[in-house]
Formats: structure tokens, sequence, C-alpha cells
């Protein structure tokens, strides 16, 4: 077995958590025997990039690893933005457990993580259409999204009433 | 007498305070006895968006306030912005003495103060043409602002230079 | 008239508002025509010097000014902490409205206002034994704190659970 | 069964992780169905009071917690501090998934908590006798604290070198 | 001698460092004899508009100085944004050593030196068509840059890489 | 010879800046052809230990560098303190100029630094019983200090009125 007991990292904003989030991780767990999920941008919410609040998306992953009996193979850990982005990685490494690798497309996120002598891979996800941007697009836009999201996070976005809260985010007053 | 001695709250940026806030503010104070004005983005000044400081603010307020004779009856609060807006009504409800009805027609602020079972209603006003965004343009393009604002506040934002300030943000050199 | 339309600002904790803060400010409005009234560390509440809320200390003072007759001649103006002390005085001048004389007796605060041009005078009051550190180490030790504040603003204590609230933070469990 | 498929959640600043947290959380367990472990003030680190990382408690409390295979039932969320304690129980709802009772024994969390209309319970352990407070100073004594914390816990702090760690920020230098 | 030991002051993100600061810092050295050279926005890096650390640029910048024989009679201090402007003249003031008078063409800046009686003159450069905004794009689009920073600097950001990594904070992926 | 052109770091309040720091800097220089000289908690001024601001603290460095003909060789770097303490090192990586090693007697900071992979060395001096804490106590006492510092630098702290200001910040009442 290849996997040695190595613990990999991924970072997500997950607004909302969906499909391709979820096939990059059931492809980085292929790799490593366990995975740190990073919510970024936890300090927002109720705001257009980022209706949804850290708990509210810790609930989501957690149900969908739940059904894809993973949970106990990963830790979510939210963890607030920072300004100064020279220090992100090194706040990342601090409210997480150890890990080993980070997958990560983004090239700044390897850069920095490189520069502290972590170790970098692609992230691989055959889904790349799928993308958090256009499932918010639809919602606002009364489009049907629920088949970009795994199920049980769908029926748990529709109890949250998140179409609703986003059109009421956008509907927002623009006169002062 | 149907107001029972309830208390209101509004919020506003006030950039600057014109006659449709403060017919908004008189319509609220048929309804309660006592109004607090919460004075948002306390924590921005001399921007484009965010011209006058807090302290010029309270001062435009108080002004027209005093003139109507509904300064005794009316709190006035400077609040900071919080990044984490799902916890920007706990804020104002922790700066602000205490009320019992907030007036908004913003469908997120809305949402926010009914999760902490505070009760919400529409804010009313027949002046909707008015609008701070449309005065700072005016100041900025030299057309004539006075009319959309108090008098008294008027004679105030001239004394301070107003129209030079807005215009001085404008023209900051992009040149690095 | 020796005031010549004057104003005056005096900065306070009000942890809680008392006696000897009551005669100050009509001690400072013997002098001044209109008083604005700071309210400190107003981002610090249910902690061992700062029990009260801001907007609990903006209700106990504007009772107190109410029942004096001078709430109309006053501005209450909260303002957070800033951990760089020099800009402190930076900061109560862009949060409040125009003042012409600061009353302290504290002589750093004198040295930086001094320090910006503006023009201080010592705080008068014969009420010395009134201290808000005595009366919060009373409410603790259940003893008679009534008489050092202002009737209306014991009633509103008393109504708030003051003494309740103060021994709850004095009574958490040390143990980790 | 009394559970209902309810959900609890708990606070604690975990410096270490020690046997009392453990039988708490067990006990909690007993009550509901899964459990919110909110890790305190995550911003510190290295110092006196806190001396592990948020990593480093996700760490212990994850290992000790797949060891009494609890891990499945509960979600581990750091939660950094806010001076504004008024608003600490907001970012608690905030960052965590959905709870419905609280477990504490402050009377002061009991009453922010109650005040948003979130239910509070006494939190029981018959192990009071433990406490973090103790466990560091052993450490910096060179006591043998190894049995008041979960083995696997132990076995972490020692290949952390926890008691260098804890030795070195005591004798930080007070020479500037 | 018409400079009789004064000391000037300018205000630079210096992203990158070029020669029309570079000019700017030598005519203003014709006027006074030493200059503090404010470093703003310090606390931002590896970002579209600010993609070089504090550190960076305070290598960048004695590099030329030192090349050019005017270190010594320079003070180059970097200074973190602050959210609220009407602060920030306050905050340069407390940073760094004493000054005598302000050279900037930006009218706010002005507005707020002035302000605080701090002398503000015209910062006077004749390469105004040199600016960091066009250099970053020239990096970006792979043309030619190099002329418009001082030799030195050149060679430093060649060989920090500042190409590639002007282009992988650009590259970033928008993909959520 | 064998500095190969290496750059030190060293890192201080200087509260005030003292003999033992210079002998401490000049020690550092035998060692590195360059010094960068961090200044710590530069976001606290006016305060009992941290009585100046971090713009005097610059001044006072740079007139000892001047009168020791080493000023050209070091770089003073201001850097606000972090809370995060884990992320500390980064920061100052993050603000300062590359630099090879550090000094430092501090095992926390040793502990830091390594883990970044930054090589650590004792900083050595014979001056050990010279300390900012005592100089600032005989400040406040009345005792002749003026020994403990550079001549340039006892006569710039005259000038500034240093006792006099520290003699305010511990007169300032307790009463509330």
């Amino acid at each position: 077995m290849a996997k040695n007991g190595k613990r990999g990292l991924i970072v997500g904003r997950f607004q909302p958590y969906h499909l391709g989030h979820q096939q990059a991780i059931k492809n980085c767990l292929k790799d490593v025997n366990e995975l740190v999920i990073v919510i970024g941008s936890t300090d927002q919410s109720y705001e257009k990039e980022n209706p949804f609040t850290a708990g509210e998306r810790i609930e989501m992953i957690s149900l969908a690893l739940k059904d894809e009996k993973i949970f106990n193979r990963c830790f979510i850990v939210p963890v607030a933005d920072i300004k100064e982005f020279a220090l992100w990685t090194k706040r990342i490494r601090s409210y997480c457990p150890h890990f080993d690798v980070v997958y990560t497309n983004n090239p700044i996120v390897k850069e920095l993580f490189e520069k502290d002598n972590v170790s970098v891979k692609k992230m691989v996800s055959n889904l790349k259409d799928i993308d958090a941007v256009k499932i918010r697009e639809m919602m606002l836009n009364g489009k049907d999204w629920h088949k970009y999201v795994p199920k049980i996070v769908a029926k748990y976005l529709d109890k949250l009433g998140a179409v609703g809260r986003i059109k009421a985010i956008f509907m927002e007053e623009q006169k002062e």
C-alpha cells in the first residue's frame, strides 16, 4: 500500500460544497490516508460571495462525508482570512493538525507552501464544470442547481432556505 | 395612544444626512416614542463612499434633530462595521440602548434581526428619489444639492467644505 | 455670559455611571454650553472591569441626563479602545462632533490632546470618594451601593440585575 | 431513548486535553447523540496559558476521540477569541453546526447563551481534581503528569516535546 | 544653505520601486537634509496590487539608495494601512522619526496633514510617465520593464523571480 | 574574513535604547556584515512598558548608529505585535529584508525560527546589568539613568521630556 499513513490538506470556501469538491476529496483520499479540509474565509457570511456561515459549511461537508463513509478520515478546520497573505500558509499550519502534502492548483498557494518546505501536488477532478460561482448564480436566477451538489447537501440547503438567502443578499437596496 | 412607550431603531450611513433620512425618522417617531439612530461604517472616512467622519455625521444629525425639536426623543449611536456580518445585529444590540422594533427595507438585515427574535417593520418614506449616492455625485459634479438636505445641514456642509473634500477624494492621483 | 457657546468633552468608562460623574458633568456645563461625553472601552463588556455593555451605559447616562434636564446639551459618544494609544485622541476627534476644550485630570490624556493643539482643563468634582471600582466591589460583596449613583440609575441597574451579573463574572470557574 | 437526536456543545481551551475533559465529553454523549467541541483561544499559542497551537489541540482531541470510538459523533471547531464578549456566543453559533444545548458551569457563558434562547445544562464530571493549570505546572516542575491525560495524548505530548516547550516559554528572559 | 537641517517625508507603496520614485526622492533631498520614506500598505503582499512584501520593498529601496550614496540621509519606515483614514496621518507621525514637511500630490493626504499642522509641499518629478501600475502590467505581459527601475533593483527583481510571481498571482484560478 | 557578506537579525523593544543593546549590536556586526534591527511592539506607546512611540525609537537607534558610524550597515524595521505568536517569525521574515541568522537568547524565539529553518545564535553582551526595565524605574524614581544609554540618546531623551512622560504615565489616576 502506497499511502504510508500520510495526511494531505486541501483548502476551499465551500460556498456551497458541491460534487466537484467531493470528487477532489475522494481523489486525495486515494493518495493519502487522512485529509485536512480547510474552510477558508470563515470570517465572512451573509455576503454575495460568502452567503453561508462557517457553521453551515461544516454541517454541509460533514453530512456529505458521513454519507460517503469518509468522515473519520477527515479533519474539517475553519480558518479565518489574513490580510497579510505572506502569513496565510503559516496560519494554516498553526490551525491544522500536521499534514504531509498540500493539494492545490493555485500557483501562489503552491509558491507559499513550497517556501515553507511543504510538498505540493496538483488537485485532480474530472468535474471541472461544477463551480460554486455558477451554483450561486443558478440559485439567484431560479435555475435547478440540485444536481451539482451531493443529495444530502441539496436537502440541507433547501431546509436552510439557501435560495431565499442568496436572493435577499442580492436584493439588498442600493439606496442610501 | 398607540405607541405604548416603545423604542425603535434605524440604521444608516448618513453620507450625508438628507431629507429622505429625515422623513423616515419622523415617520418612525409616529409609531414609537423614541428612536435609536445607528450610524454605520463609522470606521471609514475620507473615502469615496464615506467622505465624512463619524463625528461630522453626529453633528449633521444633531443639528437637524434639534431644529425639528426631536433630539430628545432620539439616541445617535455610531457603530463600527464588523466583517463577520452574522455578528452585526448582535453588535448593534450590544452598542445600543434597548429597542423594541427595527425599521428597515433591507431583507438581510431583516433576516438577521428576526433570527435574534427582534421584530422588524418596513421603513416608510415618500422621498424615495433622494439618495446619498446622488447627492455625492452632485457635489462632485458641481450641481446644486442643497435642496435635498435640511437647510441647517446644508449650511454645515458648506462650512465644512464638503464639496472640496469630495472633489479632493476623487482627484486622488492614480499614479503610483 | 462667559460660555461663548463653547463645547467641552469628557471621557469615562461609566462602569457604572455614578454621582461623581454626574457632578463633574454638571460642573463642566457651568463652563461650556454643550458637552461631549465619550464612553470609553465600548468594545468590552461582561468582564470584571467592564461589566456593562456600551448600550447599557448609554441607557444609564441618558436616564440621568434626562432626569437632570441636561440631555439636550450633551452628546453621548461610544468609542472603542485603540491599542496604539498615540492615535487615541485622534480617534476621539474623528468620532465626536467638534469640541473646544477637554476636561481631564489624567496627565497623559492632557499631553496627547495638547500635542494636537486641543486645550485642556482640570475636571472638578467635590465627590472624590465616589469611584466605580468601589461601587463594583460593593455590588460584589453585597453592600449597599445605591446611594452613590443617581436614583434613576440605581433603579435601572436593579432591573438589569447588575449585582447578579457582577457576581457571575467573578464566580467564573478557574478550573480548566 | 431520551436523546432524540439532539446535539450538544461544550467549550474548552484544552491546554492540554486531559481525562477531566474526556469524562465530561463522555457524560455529554450519554445525554445527546452528537457533540460540538469548541476549542477556544485558538489565536494564542506559545504562551504561558496557551502553549499549544490550535492544530496541536485538534490533534490531541482527535487522537483521544478515535481511541474512544466517539470521533464520528463529535465536531471539533476552533474559534478565535473576541474582545467584545457580548458577541462571543453569537460567534460560536456562527462558527459551529447547529446545536440544541450547551453544557457549561460558567455562569456568564450560561447567561449569554440563555439571552440568545439557547438552553444550557450543567457539565458533569467526577474528575474535578484534574485541571490543565495543574498539568502545565507539573510539566514545568518536572513532575509526572502522564496519568492525568489519555495515554495516546501523553504519547503525542511527549513526541511533541511539550515539557521542553513549556519550560522554554517560562525561561523567557525578562531582561530587555 | 537653504536646508537648515530640515527633514521631509514621502509616502509610496513601491510595488516596485522605480525611477520616478528615485527622481522624486532626489528632488526632495535638494530641499531637505534628510528624508523619511514611508512604505505604505505593508500588511499586503502576494496580491495583484501589492505583489511584494514589506521586506522585499525595503531591500529594493535600500539597494537603490546605497547605489546613489544617499542611504544615510534616509529613513525607510514600513507602515501598515489603517481603515480609519482620518487616523492615518497620526499613525505616520507615531511610526516615523520627527519630520518638518511632507511632499505629496495627493489632495486628501495634503488636507489631513495640514489639519495636523504639518506643512505640505508638491512632490516634483520629470518622469511622470513611469508608473508602478504600468510596470506590473509589463511584467505580466512579458514586455521589457527593466529600463524603468534602477539597474540594481532590476537585478534584484530578476533574482526574486518577480515576473513569475506576478504571473502566478494573476493566473490564480477563479474556479471555486 | 569569516563574515562572507552575511546578514543577521536581532529583535528588541528599545524602551529605551541603551548601552546593552548597543554592545550586542556591535558584537553581532563582528560576526555579520549587515544587521536587521527589529523594533517590536510598535503598536504600543504611552504605556508603562512601552512609553516611546515607534518613531521615537527609530530616532534613538539612528542617532546612536550614526554616532558609531554603523548606520549604513543596519536596517531598522518596526514590526507590530501579533497575538498569534506562532505567526510572529513569519511576520518578521515578511517585514524584513532577507537575513541569514538570528541572534537571540530567548528559547521560544529560537524554537520558532528554527522551525522555519532559520539559523539562530546566542546574542552576546558583557553589559548584562543594563536593562530597560531598570532604566524606566530610574526615570520614574528620579535617579540618574543617563550613564546607561549612549550620550546622544540621553540628550534626545532629555529633549523629549522622557522622565516627565514616564512619570505622567504612572501618575495616571486610578479613580474611575
